[in-house]
């Protein structure tokens, strides 16, 4: 099974893609961020995000997708760049006929630690761990990424 | 010049296609909405916003899209599911190759009343009368949409 996972966001959206074998060993294919810059118009950078991330999906290949669900956030103008931004993603991966499932940061933290209130550098430790590399992707929103992937394949039957 | 106008959310967006003429006179060419059940998957529902709305463009053959813009919402969880549908509308606009406008609701209300803060029912009763018809459209989503969709009229160059 291959899945990528996304950290949605209209100024930066992370994305990594990770293989899960039968005994749900999980291992790096791809990550990185899709930016757009400020100064842009919101719909283009919508279109770009869209577009960049179809291409992604397109190249990387995968079958199904994880993406970060937020219920709540302090800032509410933040909160709705996030969320038309996961609505965006989500769109490019039912187009690619992919099967989407969402996690809240919550899940996320249990998933990988056991503990739902596990700190940012200690999720990026277990990612970086749970992949066997050598560093903590960078920057952060690959890693939360992953960490949403590899939430994915943790939760879900193996194939 | 034809405009569709979005009023954006995922249990119901309402969408409104209308026609101006070198004078600036609008005229009603389709008004609906989409609806998707709460009890399907999140995932399940933006798809289908965004296939549907992609077969109305195709239908109707706009050249423009105006949506609606939301800066703040009192309800955080309302107002993500309306970010995520405008993300999607926007993304179905430009895929289209739509030029894709937003306004708020204050823009909105300026642009058919004149006055920043007119009612719903002032708002309804202005694009009953500046669209010619005899009844207000129903539901409100598409009185909405046409609305949004007048604004883009008014404030742009027609050609």
């Amino acid at each position: 099974m291959r899945i990528i996972g996304i950290d949605p966001g209209t100024g930066i959206l992370g994305f990594g893609v990770i293989d899960v074998d039968k005994n749900g060993k999980c291992t790096l294919v791809d990550a990185g961020v899709i930016r757009t810059p400020v100064k842009e118009d919101e719909t283009i950078r919508l279109q770009t995000i869209f577009e960049e991330l179809c291409a992604i999906i397109d190249n990387c290949n995968p079958t199904e997708m994880a993406v970060e669900k937020l219920f709540f956030a302090q800032n509410v103008t933040t909160a709705m760049g996030v969320a038309q931004a996961r609505g965006v993603a989500i769109v490019a991966g039912t187009q690619a006929s992919l099967k989407v499932s969402e996690y809240t940061p919550l899940q996320i933290k249990q998933a990988l630690t056991g503990y739902g209130r596990a700190d940012k550098k200690q999720m990026q430790e277990m990612v970086r761990i749970l992949l066997g590399l050598k560093d903590v992707p960078q920057p952060d929103d690959c890693a939360d990424a992953l960490a949403t992937a590899i939430t994915h394949a943790m939760t879900s039957k193996v194939k």
